[in-house]
């Protein structure tokens, strides 16, 4: 099956509901369904919008449709990579189903080939892959590699983050743990401030946030080391993702990355959610810290099977080898079967043929630059960051205090639901409109989002009597839209039309040059080489 | 599309090689898959065969093909549960792909009608589903439910168990943490002595070795509330698959479960290696047990979704309830995808359609038979068990000391590969040949791997120099293949032609009749109501 590589549109618009095909898969009504759900499923278990669920019945492209035929935009589902339901992954599928599916205690061409195109997507020292089948699979797998290979046992990780759902994770998710007692805390887990120059500690005014988060490392690291204990790993998202959609300083890893390794740590980058070119000028996120930085272990899930459960875990041959140095066998019964492999080779075929990247990165700057344009126009927009389509809007009660405005942010996501469209909000406060679309998303999909975006966001103002006139005078008194350049940045440049400049403090560390542009828009956010 | 429910040869015997189709499916030669994956695969990741791996390309039923398109008969492969490749199943994964593969914030039919069809198959109060990737996943959710809903942390776990890859299963799994030092036994765990009649603490020759083994789980119960532990949960296969295919006397688990819910802890059954059918007469290993016997979490995998990476957690409503009251969401991304659930919905519909149940009893029933005529000729073999498809051969050197007889299984799986038949040893001892193949595995397949063990058995003893008229005198000496029949028996019966008579010890609790019978070979294996 060929691609057509001279589209960016990777599936086509259907905007027809096809009645008959879509009452076929639905085998109860939506009552039935809620019924059995509440009677059969751990009620741990969330729907999106618990008040009036969706049931959805088919999806193409970035489309999903609901059981009447109702089509919604789907701007949340950073699973479905390519594109949902994608023809030329499903049919990769179904030829190595007819074929094989057996386990990786057999010889196939699938994983070999498979994880070799994997490798080469990364620094030549990442070049051992052990194929799992979930991001918790491969985050546990990850601690389990630093600690075999340190010799060490705490890990030291970001607040906010989320790395998985399994015990091993819970642990170091401060995301989830923190719900729970204090208690809940391990001692072998030291929390890290998350690397936030919005809201964070040390933030955009702040002259080198990148070597002031780094160092709270160190410090965490020293403390721990008084404390007769020893570290075996940091790990961070390359983006932190259900944290709040945020973007670490450039050069942050870089010196983490060096105080860890001193303190005989490894560093594991998280691109779980985040990886296979969603950043756009990248493959991967942590790439944009900087050519000089390479992880020691990076897992990899979500997008990696467009939706087929699959993940991997890469790491460098002296890991890989203290790992098997204990003896023990790694087997895992659908890790790296031939189906896996097969789906893993189509994703990343889509992605290069129909230049995925490159429409994450054209699409991903027109879109920040409209709801940059929105910032300037609605005072509930704090702060808008993003890079390709991995895109936040922070929204605030108030832009000096940056009081996170919760039940605004929900009311968008409810409005737009009924406008239609799915976002989701996040981060701790949950006040982080959180865009993360399929990549086939299109300029005239980012147009309607954020139209209807600012219609609610419109409303809001108007029934709580926030003039829009305001904003202006608000933006300049408190610079809330205003990054001061760090003393490492020698060049630097303001968007026009008063675009958030997102110019991260990139410390001396930092050689790379990433600026986003495009034909037909202007460019939202520049990284400058230092 | 229809299944065929007239026959149970779920997959045609496609002798023919079709060359030209499987050198198409070789991107590499042998040499070089060999050679990346060295290089890419990390290396605790094991193939069989190590000297000599066998690249399999193609798999129909219970055959898999290699790259010359020769045929290899698959005895071990318990995740192609309804055959390889089986089209049905192949098919409804396809129509799914096509339509939605997506997350379950959604809803979805067909998760919630997977859920409701396997809640019908267990016992009434085991009604709420967590659908999840893997058998790992699975197990350290049941174990997350239970610390939840106890309150308590401790586990108790059997020696030589394994149940899964992810640093809290490995926590709990003999198999692999003795692999490494001692001090890998972290406090919280508690290890019981395996339930083996045959080569454990109690043997067949006790009276009541399901209460003698019960007892040792309440003393340890005991030992670790006098220092102040609180446990929350036991945890065992229903019957132990890598600890050496071991068959717990019935009544064990009853008396278990008694004893920890008196402790304030659960009872989870793994059920990942043994469930769906394999072992004939039940859906379920447990129920094994007896009607009177239900887990308080069940955990399912391996052939669930017949190589498609899907697993399940089911438990009661009260321990989901408890679950729930952390306020902390469960979310498993691939967990329950439509694409899953699908395909889990198919796999049930094949084992119920063309009667793989009632196969497994059949064609386990003659290949125990088989096996224990080898019994009678071969002093090498010193017990045959087995339900189902689910059958040891536990190799010994000496039948009066059970003496595990590594390297002659080791040697017998070698020459069996070489007559292509796949079969693996497992165990502590790794000296206990393992049967469990697909459902779909006939008599004559049974027929063929047990010609071709006598043969290799007849070249071992004839090279080692024991005789096979040794052997009537040594079982009538040290009566290793009469197991005793306790007190608890009221009836009990001999298998013709001095078959091994396997009728455990169960206890008064339990009143299940298990009379293994079909029309065509006689009953080697029978388990008596009390």
């Amino acid at each position: 099956m060929e691609i057509d590589s001279d589209t960016n549109d990777c599936q086509a618009n259907t905007a027809d509901s096809e009645p008959e095909f879509t009452m076929a898969t639905e085998i109860f009504n939506k009552d039935t369904t809620i019924e059995l759900r509440k009677k059969h499923i751990g009620p741990s278990c969330k729907v999106f919008f618990g008040k009036d669920p969706i049931k959805i019945i088919r999806a193409e492209g970035q489309y999903m449709y609901n059981e009447k035929g109702e089509r919604y935009l789907d701007c949340i589902n950073n699973v479905a990579h390519v594109g949902h339901s994608h023809p030329y992954v499903v049919n990769a599928a179904v030829k190595q189903m007819e074929l094989l599916n057996t386990n990786s205690r057999f010889l196939h061409d699938n994983l070999v080939q498979y994880a070799q195109r994997l490798t080469a997507t990364l620094p030549e020292q990442l070049s051992v892959c052990y194929f799992v089948n979930s991001g918790s699979e491969a985050n546990d797998l990850a601690l389990r590699l630093a600690r075999q290979h340190t010799g060490n046992e705490d890990i030291i990780t970001l607040n906010h983050a989320y790395h998985g759902h399994v015990s091993s994770l819970i642990d170091i998710s401060p995301y989830k743990f923190l719900q729970l007692d204090k208690s809940a805390k391990k001692d072998f887990v030291h929390v890290a401030s998350t690397p936030d120059i919005y809201r964070g500690k040390f933030r955009e005014d702040h002259p080198d946030p990148a070597t002031a988060y780094a160092d709270e490392v160190k410090d965490i690291m020293q403390e721990a080391h008084r404390n007769g204990r020893k570290i075996a790993a940091f790990i961070a998202e390359s983006l932190q993702s259900c944290g709040g959609q945020i973007i670490p300083p450039a050069g942050y890893f870089q010196k983490v990355a060096q105080h860890v390794r001193k303190a005989g740590g490894v560093f594991i980058a998280d691109e779980v959610q985040v990886g296979f070119g969603r950043v756009g000028k990248h493959f991967w996120a942590f790439q944009l810290q900087g050519e000089d930085f390479t992880p020691d272990i990076v897992t990899m899930g979500k997008p990696i099977g467009n939706g087929h459960p699959l993940s991997c875990v890469v790491t460098t041959k002296e890991i890989a080898e203290s790992f098997m140095s204990s003896g023990m066998e790694y087997f895992n019964t659908f890790g790296g079967n031939p189906v896996s492999c097969a789906i893993g080779n189509a994703v990343l075929d889509v992605i290069e043929k129909q230049d995925l990247q490159g429409n994450a990165d054209k699409v991903g700057n027109y879109l920040i630059e409209l709801l940059n344009e929105q910032k300037e126009k609605h005072p509930l927009i704090g702060d808008i960051r993003g890079v390709g389509l991995f895109v936040g809007v922070d929204m605030v009660k108030d832009r000096v205090k940056r009081t996170p405005a919760t039940a605004e942010a929900q009311h968008v996501i409810y409005k737009l639901k009924e406008h239609n469209i799915l976002l989701s909000a996040d981060g701790p406060h949950r006040n982080i409109l959180k865009f993360k679309p399929p990549m086939c998303f299109s300029e005239e999909d980012a147009k309607f989002a954020v139209d209807n975006i600012d219609e609610i966001l419109t409303a809001i103002e108007n029934a709580t009597m926030v003039k829009t006139d305001n904003v202006e005078s608000n933006a300049a008194d408190n610079g809330a839209c205003k990054r001061k350049m760090t003393s490492y940045d020698n060049e630097h440049s303001s968007g026009e039309n008063g675009h958030h400049e997102h110019t991260n403090g990139n410390g001396a560390a930092c050689g790379q040059q990433i600026v986003h542009s495009h034909d037909s828009h202007k460019v939202s956010c520049k990284r400058i080489r230092t």
